[in-house]
Formats: C-alpha cells, structure tokens, sequence
C-alpha cells in the first residue's frame, strides 16, 4: 500500500512539474494545462474517426441532470456514496446575515444551504435515457454523448478524479443489437488503444456497489459478464486503471424510463465509454510527459 | 411582462423544434443538438483567432472549485442566491437503508446529504486567482479559460440558464494594463459580434448583488464604470440579453489571493467574458433556425 502511494505522489509531481496537471488542494480536483487538453482533444477526435460512419446522434449535456431523472435512475440505490447533489441558499435578509456571519468566523454554513432540482452528471450516459423515453425507431437509436462526470471519491491517485470527462456512445434496440454494439467497442478500444502503444489488458469487471448487498450484486455483474474493461497500469501495475468501459444494462434503463422497441417490448442499452483523463495520462505514463518525445507512430496516430 | 414570458415561450418551441435545444424537465437545464454544439465551437475558435498573438497562458478546469477559494472569492457574499454547493452521501448502512426508504416513498432526502469540498464554478475565471497567488512576471500574467458555469436562477428565459459555458481572458497586472485590457476586449468583441451582423449596444452594468444593501453597491459598481456589457435582443427588445462583459475588478482578487506585482503592490486584474450559449441564441435569433440559410457573410466569419 505504501508503494502505490508514493507511486501516486510520484507521478502526480510530475505531471504538476510539466505544468500537464494543476492542483486545487482539493484531491480529485485539478486544472489541466495546455498539452494535457491537447492530448484529450485529438483522442476525443479518434473516437469521433472510428464512429464517423455509424449515424450517432451528438448530443451535448452540461454536468448537470434533473434531480427526478437521478433518482429515477437507480444510481444513489447502488452508488449512494458517489453521487453529488447541488444545494444552494434560498434565504431572506436574516438568513443572509446568518451566513456572512459564518463565513466571518470559519464556521459550517451547510444549514444555509437547501437540495436543488439538479445533481451532478454520475456518467455521460445518463441524460439519455429520459430523452428516449418513448418508442425507439426500427434498428433502435444510437447516441454520442461527451461531458464531464462528478464522483464523489476524494483521492490522492490522480488517475482517480472527483470531476472528469467521459465520451460515450450509447446503443438503445434489442439484446442481441446492444450485445454486438458492445462487442464491437471492445474491439474498436482495444485496436485503438494498441495504435497508441498503450498496455492493455481486458477483463469482465463490476461496479463498486454500496452497502452490504454490494458484493452479491458486483459478483451477480460478474458472472452475467454484463461489464468489461480495458485496463492499464498508471499509477499501479498490481491493480492498472480502468480507461475504457463496455457496458450490458440489459432492461434495466429501458424499464425505469419506458423505452420500447418498434415492437412494444422493453428496449435493452448499452453503453461504451472511454475516461478522457485516465486515457491521457495513460499516455503519459507510457510515453514519458513530453508529447513531442513520444514515439512518432503515436504522434501520427494523434496528429500531434 | 406577459409579453416577455410568450416570447420567452416561442422562441424556447422553436428551439426545440429545430432539435437545438432539448429540454430536461428543469427550467435552464437543456441538452444541445449538433448544430448548436457546432456554432458555439465555430464561435469559440474565432475568439481564440482573435487573440492568437497574444500569449495567453492556456488553463482548463473542471466545473468545480475548491469550496475553500470560493468562500475567500467573495462570491457568496455578493451573490449567495446565485451560489451552488456540492453535496454527497457519508452515511453507514443504517443511513443508507434511511435514504433506500425515502427514494422509495417520494420523501425529501436532503437531511443525508453533507458538505463536500467542492463548489459549481460560478465564472470561469475563478479558478485563477487562487493559482496566481504570489508575484507576477513584469508585465503580469494572462489566462484563457473556458468552462461550465453554474447560477442558481431558474428561469423559463432560454436566454438565462443555470449552466452554460463561459470562455475568458483574465489579465493580471497594473491599474493601467487592467483597464488597457478590459477596453481592448470591449472593442474587440464589438467588432466581432457586429462582423456577425448582431445587433448590440455597450452599456455601463452592475452585478445581480444580493439584499439590502446590494443596491448601493451594483451603483457604486456602475458609477465607478467597472463593468461594461454588449447586449442584443433576444427574448425581449426592452430588455436585451448581456452576451459579454468587461470587467475591471481593481484590487479585488489581487487583496484576496495575495497576487502581487513584480514591484511588490497588490496587483490589479481584468476579465473579458463570453456567454457561449447566449452568443449561439442571438445568433440563431438574428439570423434564424437553420445556420445553413443564415447570410454568406455570417457563415464564411464562423467557418460554417
């Protein structure tokens, strides 16, 4: 344990000392400098290259959802611990007085402060889902979402963000299309992740689910084999970074949300998703901290 | 009034119809279409065009800050209504089976939700005053940052959005190079919004300051002639929407953060700021739905 913190530090250090990474002083929260947007950018364009004859609807979605749709979504049941809420101040005069006063002597001001309409977007995907309530069209609907995610897991490893970005493309159709649409990213990651000289593993994986019933449901994940990943070592060779996910959710958002197939049965999803930042400073770890040093059949494949 | 909220109305349905904006259940909070995205990337380019030899030091952050600088920004104390804080869950398992039970029957969950260390971006330059700490290069330093940005004030004006994008150019210097700084921006953008065939007006302005005593202060702010904006008509002709400003914050950042000049005085800084998605509506307001159709002159500016 003690070798991957000072493995982390190290790192982190040096990505602050190439002026990649900025620190907030708050872990997980950081600035990012020129060349690291730069590296995020031209990779965010290779995706868009390798999807560019499937048809995907771009939509944007700032960080930001309806509170009803999150709690709809079933991600504070399974991920209580990770989900961010926005509250804010909706007091008078004498509430107003209250919080300077506060903020004059250091002292918790969070009573001010009531729950909002919105939370912080968990993963790019989900804005999706109460969008496309309603009948899909025949062949079902494909959608290419970019946005920056909220994770509320404070940590010193900078290849484990609060806030980061994640580019998706989420298929909505029928088990047999969702499955296939989530074999072929695992081929599409995989060939794309090789192009750039990146070690990768793969592997069947589970999402870090709350509570005591959490570990029956990751290893249920598991078995169904309803979620890969492609994993690297960034700041650990023992446990490597996941950089890309490819994920089944069979009907799980097609129920919550009503979306049907042409058919009227319950449309089945899935979703591929690359995190900007961990595949950036995957690149950073194998190729060194200075893009123009890295090996030229990288730099032709980022046309940096 | 009742004509500014069916105008607001209409111009929103149009939005939608032409797939613009999506709309998400809360009031300010939209998805953005492909076209929308488009114009606001060709927009952005054109601003970095315009500033291309001036060497502005290229920083992304997140749509986070930490709470800590904020509190010391000043900004809950001018704008604590406007103010979104990030919350999460630390419960154990007693709590979490309190939360499942709340979810389940529809009840306000906010009692489990505690402060974090994070807080929305609520412009985007805030981020640099707190990193600029310390002694400036002769000459001062400048910053091009472009981000998220969150103002809790929900509205049914597509024009004001609780989240939307700000990109800015933040100088940090002299009283001389600040105001030298925010009056070349102030002609700058003019010209490019008027080579976009908007039309503007400039005006002296005043921050949305909270309470009783916020009045005298947006008026001191005004005749001191802080703040100038560029406003066009929008969802209203008697009251055209600010889609940049022009700020001159004097001591303000430097006093708090600490951010001296190379000569050892507190030093003065200066933002320009565009509303992105301000600058998109009053594009698609001047010039209509469909960007294609939009004048040559219009379309060979953005490069569309």
């Amino acid at each position: 344990m003690m070798d991957a913190k000072s493995s982390q530090k190290a790192f982190l250090e040096q990505l602050v000392a190439h002026r990649l990474l900025i620190p907030s002083g708050v872990p997980g929260l950081f600035g990012r400098g020129r060349l690291f947007e730069e590296v995020i950018e031209r990779f965010n364009r290779l995706l868009t290259d390798v999807a560019a004859d499937d048809g995907a609807e771009v939509v944007q979605f700032p960080p930001l959802v309806n509170r009803k749709h999150y709690e709809k979504s079933g991600f504070l049941k399974s991920f209580p611990h990770l989900a961010g809420s926005v509250f804010s101040f909706y007091g008078d005069q004498g509430e107003y007085m209250e919080l300077l006063s506060c903020l004059e002597k250091g002292e918790d001001w969070s009573r001010l402060q009531h729950m909002t309409e919105v939370m912080l977007t968990a993963a790019a995907c989900y804005p999706i889902y109460p969008m496309a309530s309603g009948t899909l069209p025949e062949g079902g609907r494909l959608f290419d979402v970019y946005s920056y995610c909220f994770r509320h897991e404070p940590s010193d490893d900078p290849a484990r963000m609060q806030v980061f970005r994640m580019r998706e493309f989420v298929h909505l159709g029928t088990p047999e299309t969702s499955v296939a649409f989530r074999n072929r990213w695992l081929e599409r990651g995989s060939d794309l992740l090789k192009a750039l000289a990146v070690p990768i593993s793969a592997d069947v994986a589970s999402d870090p689910f709350f509570g005591r019933g959490g570990k029956m449901l990751a290893s249920n994940q598991r078995e169904q084999r309803l979620k890969f990943e492609l994993r690297t070592p960034i700041t650990s060779t023992e446990e490597p970074t996941a950089v890309m996910s490819f994920n089944y959710h069979q009907d799980h958002f097609g129920s919550l949300f009503d979306i049907r197939r042409a058919s009227g049965e319950i449309a089945h999803t899935a979703c591929f998703g690359a995190g900007m930042e961990r595949v950036a400073l995957s690149l950073f770890k194998t190729h060194g901290f200075v893009p123009a040093a890295w090996p030229a059949s990288v730099r032709t494949k980022l046309c940096l």
